[in-house]
């Protein structure tokens, strides 16, 4: 087994891998930046180390933090995700230095990485993929041509994108031939990558991912699947697990796909297989080779703990689970609390946190990096909590949510707490029918109550006026 | 169904109503006194009516508080656990004004209060109870002609006791003589009655309880079981569910006697079954005809919100779930953090919390009324906050136990909390195989360290030597 993990990253999910640390009797190491000296993943981990004064260089250098691995005498580094998780190059440095990485390996990272050649893999194992170019696009014109034959609406796409970045939508011949440019830019600045591909646009489809584990001996197992559908410009802010609106025979559908694709390309460790569903088609859209924000739901329909999978994944351990030890009861949702304005374009709130007070009680799980009197610096992601729930059944798991949403406390910054809120109530959610065009079309959920819960004002006002008459 | 609900309580279960009555759009009124203005439960329900300057009067006054319960629109009271919850009168006098009480009837209450009355009727309904005196002892000559027959050692029992109280072991016809006067003289004093009866005592049995419900059509199931061995004079610390010790034959039979016995008194509601194990032998030893303490590990296993279906029960409503209905996963363990010092000898220790922080991440929840800046007043019990965990497995509940006592932060008072880790260290507890006999047996737990966290201190020095040298 390991003995000692350094961390390369921070937030939630390094206190997330702390935990995991803690609970297997692994030391952990945690990293910082000046920004991130007082910040709780540093509080938490065994070690932890400054890796520079820069907010940002120190997270995002792989030789730099695999040297300090090995001062540290570490023997693995745990990515999370974001920063350097699917960077093949961090991989391949932790190979060469004799440190563990703890995901699949540099080659499967860097071909899932490139969109194309992911497309190419899923075709080849018979997994389904949307109609699009074949493999990157030449110019201009293949763009035109491969369109015109799909069919508009096109997505345009970076091939070395990712997060809902690098990614524009064509209704017509005439918004490629502008957006083609664009894109082309855009890729180049942020991944460093000119290369782009084209497949057809599936209109307002449910996201439908799949948690998969698979070890060093070719065991691959699901943990069954989340609806990510509740996005905002590509960005998810409720996930959902399982899927209220898939049937037992779609489920299992996407589950075996997700299986298939995950040994088609010789994956390890934990993955997710994401896709698009449209009616009864599914089609592959990409495999992100790391953790996931949303693992959290997953972890509590199935019991399973992912972070540990990782960690023994990694150290050359076979699966605990067989497909068949895995089963899943109730629902769970995840709540991105971002400290954001959503009244404001979801404007980034940074600031002093004056009071955190995290829901308890039953089926509620919080993962958070915040606490009272904690600054949220401005360099980073603007998601300061998840807030997880959980019940036997659909109805009860979004009464349980609406309750936590009010029974937590985030001070000091806006956040997306009460637009939820607003979401929860709404019929089209409830019914559990919905898609990725949900929140477009729904804009008049941003007209919610900015109020104080009114039991908080009334107790105010009474105290007020106890204190004034001298009772 | 109910639309407002007075919580006849405080502190952690007050919270813990209020939220079940949030999830189920009902309207929830706190009651307080005058040291529990600011108490969380009065901050959380939808209003609060003070029940007067007495720290406790205001709690145990059943015809004021259902003249507050008529007088603010309420059509149903819950009694939580503790002061009025076991009383009949608030069920009787409920009943006279048409309010709903949440429990089972007077009767029931008044019949399973009585000891000697309930080990009756369990022998009618053929529940295995202890060897013992046929009903109260008439004199000390009847209790020692009783205890020559069943030998000794036997237990001393206040007829109306509860709660550990009232309750004394005998070890020989010496002891039996001195402590008869002192168990009539206390138990006059504590429940205003003197009757007391005699059982045979079982020594360092295990203790199990079996979560029951029943509603008003007569149907009755159970939750599975709980194992409250680890206790300390009666008092328990931590709870485990499902028992880590009993057999699945085990396991079936007492969850079927556990049935047997509710639906032998037509009880109704939420209820906790209490056996002692020893060997194969099970014994009856007590109803509890409320909802309890530990009721959250049995939501942490089968999932079901006990005291949700408390208030459905109440309102007349039929079971959610039948028997087959009911599955458990993992296990759960209930770590009841008491403001007291375990170094000397479990002192209270009140005052005011100068920092709390929630752990968080997988299989963690917590029930709790404190908050940082919160004062814990000294009139009530010491027990502070309720931290449950739970995982697929039992070693791995085990490890994350520890994780989350050691992620958690209540500053300010001294608390139970390092005890408990040394606790889960033990092999002996950690082998699952324990019995009331542990903590008596095991003083040296109390050797713990009382160091702060070291990763704490090292990077309170680091900084420290950092700041010097105006780094």
């Amino acid at each position: 087994m390991l003995t000692k993990i350094l961390i390369a990253n921070r937030g939630e999910i390094a206190v997330r891998i702390v935990r995991a640390c803690a609970e297997m009797n692994i030391r952990s190491v945690a990293i910082y930046t000046e920004p991130d000296r007082h910040a709780l993943h540093v509080k938490r981990a065994d070690e932890a180390h400054s890796v520079g004064e820069d907010p940002l260089a120190g997270y995002l250098d792989p030789r730099r933090l695999v040297n300090l691995a090995v001062e540290t005498g570490c023997d693995a580094i745990h990515p999370g995700y974001g920063f350097l998780s699917e960077n093949s190059e961090l991989a391949r440095i932790c190979d060469e230095r004799g440190i563990t990485f703890i995901g699949p390996s540099a080659y499967v990272i860097a071909k899932m990485g490139d969109k194309t050649q992911a497309r190419d893999s899923m075709i080849k194992a018979g997994v389904p993929v949307t109609p699009g170019s074949d493999g990157n696009l030449a110019d201009l014109d293949e763009a035109l041509s491969v369109a015109s034959e799909i069919g508009y609406p096109v997505m345009l796409k970076a091939t070395s994108g990712g997060g809902g970045r690098g990614i524009r939508r064509c209704d017509s011949a005439e918004e490629l031939r502008s957006q083609y440019p664009r894109v082309i830019s855009e890729a180049t600045k942020a991944f460093g990558s000119a290369e782009v591909f084209l497949e057809k646009c599936i209109v307002d489809p449910r996201h439908i991912e799949v948690q998969v584990l698979a070890d060093r001996e070719g065991n691959a197992i699901h943990l069954y699947e989340r609806d990510c559908s509740i996005q905002r410009r590509n960005q998810k802010l409720i996930e959902i697990a399982p899927s209220p609106q898939l049937t037992p025979e779609q489920r299992q559908y996407v589950g075996e796909l997700a299986v298939r694709a995950a040994k088609a390309v010789g994956y390890e460790n934990a993955g997710t297989v994401e896709f698009l569903v449209t009616g009864n088609e599914v089609y592959f859209m990409e495999m992100n080779t790391r953790v996931q924000v949303e693992h959290t739901i997953t972890e509590q329909i199935t019991g399973v703990d992912i972070v540990r999978e990782q960690i023994r994944i990694a150290a050359g351990l076979p699966l605990t689970y067989r497909q068949e030890d895995i089963s899943y009861r109730g629902y769970a949702l995840q709540f991105r609390i971002n400290a954001e304005d959503p009244k404001n374009n979801f404007l980034p709130s940074f600031g002093r946190i004056t009071r955190y007070y995290a829901p308890g009680g039953p089926g509620v799980r919080t993962d958070t990096a915040i606490y009272t009197g904690y600054t949220i610096p401005p360099f980073y992601d603007s998601m300061c909590l998840k807030l997880v729930v959980w019940a036997l059944n659909w109805e009860d798991a979004l009464d349980r949510g609406a309750r936590a949403l009010a029974d937590m406390r985030v001070q000091g910054v806006k956040t997306t707490a009460s637009y939820y809120q607003a979401i929860l109530q709404n019929p089209d959610f409830r019914s559990g029918e919905f898609n990725t065009g949900f929140v477009p079309s729904h804009p008049e959920l941003l007209n919610y109550s900015d109020k104080r819960d009114p039991s908080e004002v009334a107790l105010a006002i009474a105290a007020a006026i106890a204190a004034y008459a001298g009772l």
